[in-house]
């Protein structure tokens, strides 16, 4: 058994962020969501597909930074033209012809856009969408899956702590994959409803990922097309991972709208939004900007990152190492007597354990006895490839959850 | 009389933009807001408070990014620490300890301040102290200035198209300056009230600014308190060029909650929110994340910006070169017998002419010319200086606005 890593540099900066940060570290990052005391807190560095706590410790991180590592943390390519363009300017008071070329490049790539803008959330271009859907089609009334995650917008998700009723008024929520219910919502509104914002599967955190059943995308779009709304895929959490030209195209599905963000520029602050021919008056005529959106920096890494997963294959390649994940994981918990339930696609695959029901606890075991060990799972959310991943990662990965099944089969 | 530049390659490169952009550059960069034609739309580059456009034009920037310059562009203290954190990593699957660094250097800094967050725009801060007010208070209202400009989600601007009516029905505008108009509204909703948002003072764009007039901020900052409402200050596009502890501090008023972004760090693209002890439960209970909020490099870039602010007196410095700026300007303005309107503090000084009346005419000529040049001004957005604007390069500016008031002289 391999020695277990200790995080008393982790714990001792964790108590001096509590005095000067709400929570110490916040948001999707924070200890709360994985499992305090199980998991390191801070990072020194990150190369490859390998991350360095602040203690020294060093993982097989399958977290990728919660997706934007897509190709390799320090990925050389990336850097070099990062560097390039950090000595030229990033944000400067007229913007750098960058931001033309990776329009240029996104148009190129993706079947359903005419046009780019550049932001830097995932919350902003959805919410962008959604202004350009209500300006083009003149409606107000938004339809996304309940419980849905499309940022942190008032409108974005289910967490209502601090945000005011109204600003879900104009947001039907429907139960994701039922076609039946989203018929049934535009027989009786569809003169209102200006978009269907959808993510390609579902891969809500707590949640086992849903893939699309058959034909629920392509009744979306045609319903969309059929009352004069539009369809918005929210890409963001799972851009570049499935398919180049978009991830709902995988389903030959092609949005109105197309949110991406995370994995465009391998790490660097980036998000954008892609439309349609019909939609460009409208995406001119909403007023949306940001001090550092057209920054020529993060630009000028998507440029670089964009031409580098395509010229590897990729997708492919953590499709293969995904496979060689979820086949292994599969093969160890049953050799232990373990029945886990393995979800979503082997690019961002997400594990859980049937005798968890609906809870996590045998899962918070798993991760926290495999991060003690040298990879970083998540027991609430699902995890990522990243085109670093190797083989031989992927089976000192498979050597370390041996050893947290057993920690499993110890605890319970 | 200078050679005036030319704008081939912006023109072309525009072109360019407009196929795949929609009106090839949009928001506060866009064209339409400068003088389309009398402008370059796109830079090479940039160092200290030069900027090179990419026809190789050469520009004194009075601009700073719309803010964010506050040292000088390619500032080496602060690209050195960049260039070290790059290489450590940036965005992670962990926050790195810069974070807490940078919590302890704000809040030392701060009066106000007991706890600081991170995010990517000013938007995302300005959103958030609304939702730890809510949520802090437990009710919806929120007094904001009448056609203030807190960013772009749905309730921050009075810029309608695309955004649903009901992102407004918690918001009440106030004229700015009304200290009675304030009163009446506490008296008649004040149990209803979260907070009020206020900038230090008011620098709409198409509008002169208009400093706080005398007990104003005091009376907006007592009204909340007698009425267990939050004041918040909009500290984004003032921040770090009046006072370091906040530029509500020059007008000894302590809000609540102070928002930050633009010039913190230099041009990487990072924002803050700062708040009192009383809100820190109320902050951790809000749930609000951003994959790239906690990136270390321009978390990195803040440490070294804030540090090199302070040490080298930036904020006295870009105060007298401000000074020397409008004090020339009006000079030369009278002796071409043209009156001009200078507005807002030296370091972020605005210009109109008084003969322009509501309009801006004159003012686009005269900055057009200047542009033509060799020096940015804007004809509707108030101006910045930075620490890197020394006094030959204000005279050089004031020079060329000789020519620049002679060719409004001309054209009227």
């Amino acid at each position: 058994m391999s020695t277990e890593y200790g995080y008393g540099e982790s714990d001792s900066w964790f108590a001096r962020a509590e005095r000067v940060i709400p929570g110490g570290i916040y948001g999707h990052q924070s200890p709360g969501l994985l499992t305090r005391g199980e998991y390191p807190s801070f990072t020194h560095s990150a190369e490859g597909c390998h991350l360095r706590d602040i203690d020294g410790n060093r993982y097989i991180d399958f977290l990728c930074g919660y997706g934007p590592i897509v190709l390799g943390y320090n990925h050389p390519v990336v850097e070099k033209a990062v560097e390039r363009q950090r000595k030229l300017g990033d944000t400067m008071t007229l913007p750098s012809v960058r931001s033309v070329e990776l329009a240029e490049q996104l148009v190129g790539m993706t079947p359903s856009a005419d046009w780019a803008m550049f932001a830097k959330n995932g919350s902003d271009v959805c919410t962008w969408a959604l202004a350009i859907a209500r300006k083009a089609t003149g409606r107000d009334l938004v339809v996304m899956a309940e419980h849905a995650y499309h940022g942190v917008h008032g409108w974005c998700n289910g967490i209502t702590a601090g945000f005011p009723d109204s600003d879900r008024t104009t947001i039907r929520p429907v139960n994701w994959n039922d076609s039946a219910e989203l018929e049934a919502v535009f027989d009786g509104q569809g003169e209102n409803i200006a978009a269907v914002i959808l993510t390609p599967f579902r891969h809500e955190a707590f949640e086992d990922s849903v893939m699309p059943a058959d034909g629920y995308l392509e009744r979306a779009r045609a319903l969309c097309t059929q009352h004069g709304a539009l369809l918005i895929s929210d890409d963001v959490r799972t851009g570049f991972r499935l398919d180049m030209g978009g991830s709902m195209q995988k389903w030959g599905v092609t949005p109105d709208l197309l949110c991406y963000s995370k994995a465009l520029a391998n790490g660097h602050p980036l998000s954008a939004l892609l439309g349609t021919e019909a939609l460009r008056e409208a995406a001119r005529q909403v007023f949306v900007t940001g001090t550092f959106f057209l920054g020529a920096v993060s630009i000028a890494a998507s440029l670089a990152t964009l031409t580098e997963i395509g010229a590897t294959g990729a997708i492919d390649h953590m499709h293969a190492m995904g496979l060689r994940l979820c086949e292994g994981l599969a093969e160890r918990a049953d050799t232990a007597g373990l029945e886990i339930r393995l979800s979503g696609p082997p690019s961002l695959p997400y594990m859980r354990f049937a005798e968890d029901g609906d809870g996590f606890n045998r899962n918070r075991v798993f991760c926290g006895a495999a991060a003690r060990r040298g990879v970083l799972f998540h027991p609430h959310h699902n995890w990522f490839l990243m085109a670093a991943h190797q083989k031989e990662d992927i089976d000192e990965a498979l050597t370390v959850a041996d050893e947290a099944f057993a920690a499993v089969k110890d605890a319970f």
